[in-house]
């Protein structure tokens, strides 16, 4: 019986061949990633998303990306873009969602389709300042998966464990992240 | 002297007289923001963010938000959108932002630009399990403010202290959340 080739769009080949590299030439695998943002008007402002550096050397994206983010209108704002807390969600469901990919191209397993719901509790007496022990963010994210693919609901299951384990933003927001902020 | 009204558009006696209502009604400060997210192929899927939760009831944006994310060519896929790494600089960016440009309206002092710049280092032994002491996430970010208004370097210092304090998704990246992964 011919064996069907599994095919996620994921170069895992490269990958690995990449590790393998990086790991002798450490500087490489230092990677400096950006953001910029301009405030437009209220909670409305505009961020692109161009340039990074890694394997030793300035690199672009293809293109620059754009994201719009403001407030909602039952927070007196515009709604011109989604919160940034949304744009959290959407780094987190994202990463984990990759790296399922990544994953089950790894292990040989075929993908149909991969879906992440999140959803992020928030108690807004923090941002307003009503009550000190509540905190300013998420409270707790839920993040459910509904996977369709050639493989056993355990097997699924051990996909989106070893996911969550190598993923940058789920790392960014379970555990503490040093962030400095300066005024120039 | 004429006094000129300060506008950064933000409509700060409604976000004051939203507090004090929310004092009263702790159930309606109860918010859940969503986000879905779609696998496309490899390392590309397509987020989007529509409803949410709060003041006791479902609230939706007036139009839907979607966002693209893959991964670089370095990574050997097709950088067909930003990574989520660089969204959550977004997140960080507007979030610090918005911030700003409230607590400028409600001290009184008129902005003419705010920008951000964002930097996050990230030593990709995590991500690729070269080094398990390595860290997947970000070693640390940098945020550098560059802001014009009408307001001393210590008031406009003081301005980004208290978007700090206040922000969401800086306490979601500098302090641990809670996150629970299930496949349904």
């Amino acid at each position: 019986m011919a064996q069907v080739a599994i095919n996620n769009g994921v170069n895992v080949e490269a990958l690995l061949a990449a590790r393998e590299a990086l790991r002798n030439a450490p500087e490489a695998a230092e990677f400096t990633w950006r953001a910029s943002c301009k405030w437009l008007n209220g909670t409305h402002a505009r961020s692109t998303v161009r340039g990074f550096r890694g394997l030793g050397q300035e690199q672009e994206h293809k293109t620059e990306f754009s994201f719009e983010t403001d407030h909602p209108e039952v927070f007196a704002s515009e709604d011109l873009g989604a919160t940034p807390v949304e744009l959290v969600l959407v780094g987190l469901a994202s990463c984990l969602t990759a790296g399922v990919a990544a994953v089950a191209q790894n292990r040989g397993i075929q993908l149909r389709s991969v879906e992440a719901k999140l959803e992020g509790k928030m108690n807004l007496y923090g941002i307003l300042g009503v009550d000190s022990d509540v905190r300013n963010g998420y409270d707790d994210i839920k993040v459910s998966f509904h996977i369709d693919a050639d493989a056993s609901q355990q097997e699924i299951e051990a996909l989106v464990a070893q996911s969550q384990k190598r993923s940058a933003v789920y790392d960014i927001v379970t555990n503490p992240t040093k962030v400095t902020v300066e005024v120039v």
